[in-house]
């Protein structure tokens, strides 16, 4: 067997493929919205590590002083998916500020390119206090650049 | 004992009450954003029934050949809230279109006043092969009117 | 307004309601076998709150040096129950034992007699190490008396 | 990219390895033990789809008159996983009756041999007035022996 490697990196952009699981769904067998904003997160998830980030030290951080909170987040429903489908995300993203990230993720049908859905999650460094603070230069250098800041 | 009353309309505004649960949270402790969604659904399951609609016959209605999907969401986050505390849900309807309603949350501790979440859902009104059509006439009329509509 | 009252204690046995909510089925409408357990973390929570125990002290107390994890854990789900229904929960305690409480759980409709599902809960009592250690003493004297203790 | 490959199966085993996500804890970063509910539902999904049934069409199948829904299920954990650990689950037929199918999991580290957790789910054919039936043909003949039964 071996980890699961259903995800890949390129040129900023992460593609994970997440499968629309039993409890995913609203009680009409379509994907429930909320289960889209968990997708998300773990489209993020897997877009740190593929930037060679833990996220286990990368949303909460108390040896180094930070966290990143999400603080805002949105999404576009534009299809209905159903239990048993495989959902290509692309995520990336949208923007970098001096204390803010800003991820952008696409819904696709596996292998098609008709947009099922979209969002965004804004995530915000802050210390231990909770007050907002510069992103740690450790994560911006491992961070592709935002599409907005090159 | 009795049904659960922790819900009331008042003004077009209709206040529920949830209480963080075990799994609600993040790994530390802090409601995880995903949740709030979550609480939005039910916030306006509570809203309908507070107008005399039942959200299992609103949601999708096969007889009257309506379903009622969300199709978009937003939510901020402002206050990290932790497993345990209840929170007042407060919500109203920002607009009514033809076809469309836009539901507004607001969250606050029980007895506070200080906005520790905000959020957004637009539920668009389908017909049986999921294209959008006029609100039912029934739904309408149950509804009171939207803030960007009186 | 006011707190959620749809909780109450009777001899040892404490009643609460649960509504099935939007993500709580599977995709057929029918309440999902993993929202069950959900349901019977949540009639814990309301069992210790009245005992005088607050969950979030209780589960997890740096203070006081203790743990409460869930180490094993049962249902039967015995007829379909749907989105929108009320369940009122009956939770008691099985058995208390030198470092363990047994929770029991029945769920029947919000005024009906007829056993829908039905489950149990060990919790061990653990120290920081997470070995298994004697109850604490605030504890068993806040608890109603287990039926195979009395 | 392509479909995920994170399972396999082996003389009636079938591998398949879940991460931890953001959601899946309790409130101290440890795994909720309703997230292994949910974890074993996935297994069972993955059994199934080694085996060529799509899941989609063997918990509720209209057109061949069945459904398959879990009716009792058991779980013990025994020790601690965190966010962002993967786990392997090995999953086999506990045993095949005339009308239900016993799921036995285990749960161990990606690499390791420490049970970490096992369970148990039971799952009965119905016909559609949910009434015991027996297994279809074709299920049973796509399935492996449970190990009571050789």
């Amino acid at each position: 067997m071996g980890s699961p490697k259903s995800t890949s990196m390129d040129n900023g952009v992460n593609r994970t493929t997440v499968r629309v699981r039993f409890g995913d769904t609203d009680p009409y067998g379509i994907v429930y919205f909320v289960s889209y904003f968990r997708y998300c997160h773990r489209a993020i998830e897997e877009f740190l590590r593929a930037c060679g980030l833990k996220p286990e030290e990368t949303f909460k951080n108390v040896q180094e002083g930070f966290g990143l909170p999400i603080v805002e987040a949105w999404g576009r429903f534009r299809r209905p998916t159903k239990y048993g489908e495989l959902l290509r995300i692309e995520t990336s993203i949208q923007e970098i500020r001096a204390k803010a990230i800003i991820f952008r993720f696409e819904f696709y049908p596996e292998t098609g390119r008709e947009l099922v859905a979209e969002g965004t999650a804004n995530l915000v460094a802050i210390d231990a206090a909770w007050r907002a603070r510069e992103l740690p230069e450790r994560l911006k250098a491992s961070l592709p650049p935002g599409k907005s800041n090159s």
